[in-house]
């Protein structure tokens, strides 16, 4: 219900949230720094999801036969993706990043120092090279910069061996990371009229939104909520704690900041390398055991506080 | 057997070819033209099969905490296959024209009045145009010019919904139909050696060859044989009959001619529109009637002219 297909709590939030008596709202879907660090969320990007669909010939064709004369949505559709971002990173979309608010000199100044960032990234990713928007540091790449990747591709003859058809049709799954002030309505309209242009003469090209995606966000980072979740996090973990934006979205948290009128925490107690959305997705259970003393330490603090302001 | 794949009927001829007392081969495995001629072919082009591999990170990875810092293999794919052949479908692998024969002038002249070439193609294709080598004729970019095509491509996640993945690998099977001169073996090194400088700095490209492949042909169009079987498919389909080079490939007639002294006489019975190599491949009826009577006439005119010669 929190990920972007989700209807249910984003319309009982926009009938029911007003009027909910809520202190705080803690939105535990996040997790640990590669040195160790509790992350606190103060911002998250947003996220467009599209399907970009190809379809040249009225079906699929013999290559020898047709080889030279019919259009094949499969290099078309390349064509399309290879222009959308180009080698440097940067995305071609007109106007994409029109909106971008820039990253503030503090943040910055703070992300200048993080330590060993670009090291924990190469560990983590294991190939061999890292890649990103040419100009920008890592920390603004995976923070406060927009991104466009592929999530998935098929088309054609897919199984093992050898099949000489020329494809009718070929799909992708396109998504784009998005940060503030970036719409994501005005983004896929842009993207709905570019791709087009991107094609062949024979290829039809067709964008289609997978979902409503999420706008990003940006969250505050001085309640007193976050400051006992900060404890609780640091005494349970016996660690630091780091504000950061993260690069990721939950398309139900801008539903939380606009129907219910409480501070937002949001962290979460997933350690870095746990695979997270891939195989073998993990939690220690180190993290689980901590994680039952944080939440007991966050409401112990928290509960004392809202009792003092409240008599 | 007939196929890339095949293993057995090239072992045969290899060791037994020689050795057949063989009047002349007929490869039934072409059919009619768009316009009802039948066509019989005097060269087919030949083929290299590969699957072009692109791997990045060590896993697929969540595109929001890793967007703008983890190679993409699937776009990185698109950029390879988008360099390999030109929006003016040339093809970029270097060397690979080197090596092609020009169509003669006769072939040129001869194609030049092939009525309504490109009415039958577009009706075929069904696309909104046609697509191929800019500067070259219809005619040749199906006959005499080698082509590049996707056949098919995969890689991340590719079910319906949305999973916000970076997929760490993306593969697609590319093939390339060669004219004589071209060598396949010459053609994979040079691929092979080319995709890579194609990648982008974190994702690896590796091309794998799938069989051996099969070189163009030229078949020769003199013989008794030839002549025979004209005669017979006029007479049976009541219609005219047509010599070109096919587009496509039949890898094993290169092994019919190194190894069996012979004449090879190349043709078949499917319709234009038997949707070849696609969904719902078939053949009508009143062509396979025909085909039969074609046969019958052809080994009666063509047993004459045998037995004439040995007598």
């Amino acid at each position: 219900e929190e990920e972007g297909g989700g209807t249910v709590l984003r319309r009982y939030l926009g009938e029911h949230g007003a009027t909910l008596d809520t202190d705080c709202l803690l939105i535990w879907d996040g997790g640990f720094d590669f040195d160790g660090s509790a992350v606190l969320t103060t911002g998250l990007r947003g996220i467009l999801y599209t399907e970009i669909h190809a379809r040249g010939a009225r079906a699929d064709l013999h290559s020898g036969v047709f080889g030279g004369a019919a259009p094949n949505a499969a290099n078309t559709l390349a064509h399309v993706l290879a222009a959308l971002k180009d080698r440097d990173g940067r995305v071609t979309i007109p106007g994409f990043y029109d909106d971008v608010r820039e990253a503030t000199p503090q943040e910055l100044e703070e992300w200048s120092s993080w330590p060993q960032l670009e090291g924990a990234l190469n560990f983590a990713v294991g190939a061999r090279a890292l890649e990103g928007e040419a100009g920008r540091s890592l920390a603004e790449r995976v923070q406060t910069r927009p991104t466009l990747d592929v999530n998935g591709i098929w088309g054609g003859f897919t199984d093992a061996g050898e099949k000489t058809v020329i494809p009718a049709e070929a799909t992708a799954k396109v998504s784009m990371r998005l940060v503030p002030d970036q719409e994501p309505d005005r983004i896929f309209e842009a993207l709905a009229a570019y791709a087009p242009t991107l094609s062949t003469p024979g290829v039809e090209i067709e964008v289609r939104r997978l979902s409503a995606g999420a706008p990003p966000v940006v969250l505050g980072s001085d309640s007193a909520a976050m400051r006992a979740a900060r404890q609780a996090l640091e005494t349970a973990f016996e660690t630091t704690s780091r504000l950061t934006r993260a690069g990721y979205s939950i398309p139900v948290v801008i539903d939380f900041q606009r129907h219910v009128d409480a501070p937002i925490v949001s962290s979460g107690f997933a350690q870095f390398d746990c695979n997270v959305h891939s195989p073998d997705e993990n939690l220690v259970l180190d993290h689980f055991g901590r994680g039952v003393e944080m939440m007991i330490r966050f409401f112990w603090e928290y509960g004392k506080e809202v009792l003092w302001t409240r008599s």
